[in-house]
């Protein structure tokens, strides 16, 4: 509606009615002018209305949309089914181009300016959870995992040599996966148990960048993880990675006297040392955000890379990357090759201007405000059973209580999670003591794989407060736990014949 | 998308792609324009994202989704689920105002637009079908016969006294209870049978008017009716109906010496006898508007009535009105008492939009196209079963076969609807000749009810070939009408002990 | 997804997660279970899956749904748009038939089961919100006006030499062209000023039963109405209207001794004066259902009429008709000719699966806690200009403030609502004392219509505490009076030529 | 809705319209039964009522749908807006799990099964269309040039010290740079021309094979591309890589006569020269498919990657991945480090069961039937400006003509796409002959990228018969293709200041 339509409607519908129309579309035309000339997340969240007029609008903008438009290609953006057109709201282009996952596509000028528009979002969103310093975002349609896969890829031009990369040990498949997929050796550093905590091990991690800094290719840390990890001590690292690069290369030269220039020519960029780190949950933590703040400033940080989902509330498949360099993230964006889904997008721009920064800023502040409320209520169910929280003081998301008083009575303790999953509670994670030798991605895990460390002195329960969970959430949640409690040890009573006692 | 963001957008998306989108977007533009320029049909439906676009732009100048609107009101538009509220683009307001169901609301500019445009795209519709004399349209949230009670009521104040409406016998309850809730004694004028085929009985209607006039609101005639009635002597009625009121003034004067100017003064309106149209589904027949608008450069024909789920196929619940005097139109909007849904509205909007002239004219052709082709088919399974096709040659929409032969064998015709009904085919009648005595809203039917006269020498089964059906469907249909035939002559031969045989 | 679809699909997917699958399934038929057997809002809101597959299921048994269905009727569903077909869930024939719009359709047996679950469910809502002696509810597609009209109309059968309603005066159009739709006299008796407040004049009411029982149909009260104005004295009234009828037979008795017999077999349930409750939006007020509760109890009161869209917050364009006497509901489903949209029943019974008790509660008890809050605020900005809330304590709605020093000073306070409108507030409503002569449906208001009274002492500017109203809007709403107000004694220090001035 | 649902249903509507709808629901449910008893395409579409609530059924499968659900995880597929959550069918929690792209989440029953059912349905697609000797399919959520690398990435633990991957030259960017993106080297065999064709050098293939089987990880041939590049002569390709890596081995023997036990043990499977094939849009193509079949029966094709946007016509970001050999796609599986979006399969299981087999069957028909009338017609336009088809009848999608006369009369061909792109059609492609030296990934491309060859001697202009072209299409596209000659022709005419000239 342009100010020619409204001019034509006034003949229709009178016109001091429709001049209050007119005034309102203003309104709502300064709200896209805005988003256009700030990128940022708009202040208030937009309603319904203006996002999906927004939505149409940048539809209308892709070729095979036009109207009377021919395609006669061979990729044309035709959909069959209606069902599917409309909820893609009729873009059928994807993103990027076979150069670039973050090209503009000629054809595709609307699911261009998505693309654009979502990263500027989601750049001023993670700034505002604390990532201040970052310079630039790229969202990749592919989740974490695949994601620091894509960021190992595209550095390996920049240290074609290297064949390594030291992982702070984080027992989750994909993050051993995602270095193999690689084609990169894992170097996985254990973690050492301080209190309850499994914490970094700086010391092993230094040793290996002492040794063999041209081998590696970078350092990957973590930053959200379940207890009793804690996040990495990132600061450090970062410390490390800058530092031991140019270390090692003093080193060489020392020792190598008489080929220094050559070797200076040929190696200086390649005894750098990356540092990624894995920030999959952490944007919803001020306090995971601080520490790579502080890590950035003090030593090197190159890209900082988080899920979508868990932090923005969308459905699964994508991840942001973050970095003061602009640079590292085009590496990354020209390393796909072709097209992609612009599925993310969509979900993520709906989300963050229906979000607005007010929104933004008070779910991070509620998650804040309730994580020491689940502590509470988790640590009395605990004191209840004999059983204790474990001290994991620096993990700002995820908790653990022990189930040692359990399993000492001869409750497979394994069982415990699978209780509560069909009591309808989800996201619990137990694991035993007693745990088999796993191997995983060819790697061996002689105490078993998901303790973050060998020997973890207890079997546990964690439970994590993460962005979008509410006080109900957490009552039902002990709630339940209690009941299974009661159960396991109302069992524990009956003769026990097999297993399956536990698992009716 | 103004200028002024295209401008902007160029500096995150290449200019020149934007260029063409842009170029696009005047395009869209430029169909608004002319629809609200010519208010006319457009030439060629609008494709999907045009009119998802336009819903958006009509529902942003509703006042419940102004940005920062504060509603002090009783009636707000407030919206409680967003299931409800997506599904009807966020507009709340309804239509109409308490004084004028076609007046526009202060509150919702988008939605008064919204009603504007409906009229008058459905208004070039019903022209382009035939009836081009019309100059105005209405449309009411309510079905036919609820939109033939609102003409009866808006009626009344113009001939106060009189308390009878004629209808020429129809067999379907809506007609003759759309009379009775108007508070109107009905006259119901028997059909006779020519042929096969049950005719206006003109010379029952003619004296009805001779004697009555001034107790006579109106004439009700049917232009779409299932067989074998056929459409109504519109042309005689409507001719009927323009000279009577005044012959049979004249009749009075001659009468009355004395009281001459006096019941003049009191009269001249009065004896005006109205004609109204039931076209409920004759729009989709050509023959049928061909009709209609002879009548009506021929005689009186005061408003035309068409349902809008039958011919333009959207789901049920709204009514057409149109007549060549706005006045009329205009005493039933005014009649109505505040407001009402504008969902009828928008479901119309919609499907003319995405039709446009050329579909509408393509639809119209190919059920012209069919008909011969349904008649042909289904006369052949008749001649099959030694049944035969009714002479209904003046019926453009809906034809019948005998079942004599199935009922002479003893089979109880009145089951073989529901035998269709339970192999999926909708929409057949059955009328067994013997039919028992019925009373319709307090009217006797000594003969029984559904074959639109007395003593109709056949038992019947009747059939329509309505806009849609395709020719598929005719084959599906014709298929399994042979099927049934086949089972009812193969229960036949079963021993009856009870009807229950034919039931299963 | 029945036992057997669990049984394959556990073939695709590990048996043990399937399990909680189906388990899940079970709560959610249980739920349906329970809202077939109960026929009662849910407890809890349902979740928005389950409403969306409800609404699937009930698609899937409308005919046109069918698989393989063929239609050969002339009214088969058939929807041209996929934009229509998918906001109407795929429901295309209505609700009702020809003979009663709340009768079940052979060919639409999920549209009619969703018909009958709505009444169902906003009879319970009903119940719940106090008015607990009703026995049944009638969901009508038409907004509270014609409602009216419709009930009218049903009852002419039962009174059939009625002429007359007598309506307490209200000053809103719709009612007084319900009484005038259904071609009835309307006698409106004037209110009278009581304090601040517009009340019921119970004599004059009296009087005119008193005469004229027998040519009275019914009588009209309003429960819900803008300040000034009180809701009637709706217990005097339903005492009035169950002794008067009695009382007038007993009268013309006594007089008429030889006609006696004849009288008492002609008029002895035409004597009967109807009460009928507009309610319109006062099913969200506690007291108002008190009123109407023991109004029933002690007297008449026939049939209450509420609308949809203002107490459920959905759409407009529905009514719901509750009483305790299932007769006179049928009555009115009865005088309904034809099929009817069953958009408005979809609507309501979406958003009453989504409410559940629990939330329709809370939402009741909010808006029962903002009405003192917005009393208080309103009236600080009254007190602030030197203008006073008007005592109209019986209205448990609305509200207003006089303006009477603006007026004082010249401003022309019938501005002042636009005045707000343009600052995005709508809803209010001004009305100035010096009123001109005005003419509603013909009926003369010599001191202007309005103020529901003559000469009613102030110029006042109202404004209602609604359900779905929050804590916000309050404070938007009463800066933006503020504003207002300064702005206009603003206006009045300027130079006036033309009351232009009052209008930039 | 079950049994017991029916029963308590029919209380409420009538029992014998009840059961038509529960027989209807039954054929509903046979539908579900046969699509998990067959795991294939159903044999007609699914009606939109079908899939809307099998959608429905799958969502409320997964965790976080179940009513009641707690979530106390990191991931707990909570979504914050609902525009967004809509158009997901509430589905959240992508697929697959940290292990492998395509295993079970116990978290989500719903999404699971929809995955494994998209790859079932695929496959018998992809059957259909011609390739019926593969064995399994697999669905990755990212578009065919990542694809690759996926497979690539995969590979590489097989023939762990391959470095080098043959591609027989395509001049798309993402082709190359899949290879470069997985860390291999790229030898890209030139084509030579043949007549117009630019088609494989097989015997530089062999060279290569013969020289470095032990260096190579695969051979990557193209079967879908622009004309004047011919699908690659994939039965030869499939034949070398199986021989070629056995002589090689043989070679090496008869060489190293010592080591010949060691080298056995340790190469005799790294000497495998896989063969991937690049099908993109070669689905569409009987002719495409039949050549690899013959070719996989022939000799070895590993893994055939086709594009799910041009195949099927949903919109971009996925590819389908079939093969003989299920364990070469569980490689790529596995390698794919944690979940990912499900939105690709979302889309293709929709359109698949909207499409069913016969109309699947019918679209690959039409295209088959289209593409000699493109051809014929475009070939005319060519013969009316003195151009003429290219001679490229190997290719049975994209086909190509002369712009030699136009650029022989000193026209810059290269403006001649945008100026139909500015007319509204999209997708053909001009490469102009004297084309600058260009480099791509590295790559020196001394003449020039895209025509697939060196020192092509025409330019010309390519045009496409894909999937879901029309008719109309064709004849919209060769008249604005006449208008973009007679423009060009019209522009040479005038004085040539500058280049500016042609682009207006």
């Amino acid at each position: 509606m342009n100010e020619q339509h409204f001019r034509l409607a006034k003949t229709l519908v009178n016109d001091s009615y429709m001049k209050q129309a007119e005034e309102s579309r203003k309104r709502r035309e300064k709200l896209i002018r805005k988003l256009f000339a700030n990128r940022k997340l708009p202040k208030d969240g937009w309603d319904e209305v203006t996002i999906r007029l927004f939505l149409q609008e940048i539809a209308s903008m892709d070729s095979n949309n036009f109207i009377g438009n021919v395609g006669a290609g061979e990729r044309e953006a035709r959909v069959f089914s209606n069902i599917v057109r409309e909820r893609n709201y009729s873009l059928g282009h994807g993103i990027g181009r076979s150069g670039d996952i973050s090209a503009i596509q000629p054809k595709a000028a609307g699911s261009s300016l998505l693309a654009k528009l979502t990263e500027c979002l989601v750049l001023d969103a993670i700034k505002i959870a604390g990532l201040e310093s970052m310079k630039a975002a790229l969202v990749v349609p592919v989740a974490t995992g695949m994601a620091m896969t894509l960021i190992f890829l595209s550095l390996r031009t920049l240290k074609p040599h290297a064949t390594k990369i030291i992982l702070s040990r984080i027992d989750q498949k994909s993050c051993i996966k995602s270095i193999q997929a690689a084609g990169y050796e894992s170097i996985i550093v254990d973690n050492h148990v301080i209190q309850d905590e499994a914490r970094t091990d700086i010391k092993s991690i230094s040793n290996w960048l002492e040794l063999e800094a041209d081998k590696i290719l970078c350092v990957v840390s973590t930053m959200s993880c379940f207890a009793p990890r804690a996040p990495d001590d990132i600061v450090t690292i970062a410390t490390l990675c800058q530092t031991m690069g140019k270390r090692f290369l003093f080193k060489l030269l020392s020792n190598l006297y008489i080929y220094i220039y050559i070797y200076i020519w040929l190696n200086i960029v390649w005894t750098d040392v990356f540092h990624i780190v894995n920030n999959a949950y952490g944007v919803q933590s001020r306090q995971s955000n601080v520490w790579i703040e502080s890590a950035s400033s003090k030593g090197r940080v190159d890209i900082v890379v988080q899920s979508t989902d868990k932090n923005f509330m969308v459905p699964v498949g994508g991840a942001v990357l973050v970095a003061k360099r602009v640079d590292y993230l085009m590496k990354v964006a020209q390393i796909y090759p072709g097209r992609a889904s612009a599925q993310i997008h969509i979900d993520l721009l709906i989300t963050l201007l229906q979000m607005g920064q007010s929104t933004w800023r008070e779910l991070l502040r509620q998650r804040e405000e309730l994580f020491p409320v689940l502590k509470n209520e988790f640590s009395k169910i605990a004191y209840k059973y004999g059983e204790r929280l474990l001290d994991t003081h620096h993990n700002p998301i995820s908790m653990a209580m022990t189930l040692d008083q359990l399993e000492a009575k001869g409750f497979p303790v394994e069982f415990f999670g699978s209780m509560l999953f069909t009591r309808f509670v989800s996201g619990t994670r137990v694991v035993a003591r007693k745990n088999n030798k796993t191997k995983v991605c060819g790697i061996d895990f002689p105490d078993g794989f998901g303790a973050h460390c060998t020997n973890y002195p207890h079997s546990y329960l964690t439970a994590a407060c993460a962005l979008g969970m509410t006080r109900q959430d957490i009552v039902a949640f002990c709630d339940r736990l209690d009941q299974c409690f009661q159960e396991a040890y109302k069992k524990l009573e009956l003769p026990k014949d097999d297993t399956r006692t536990f698992m009716d």
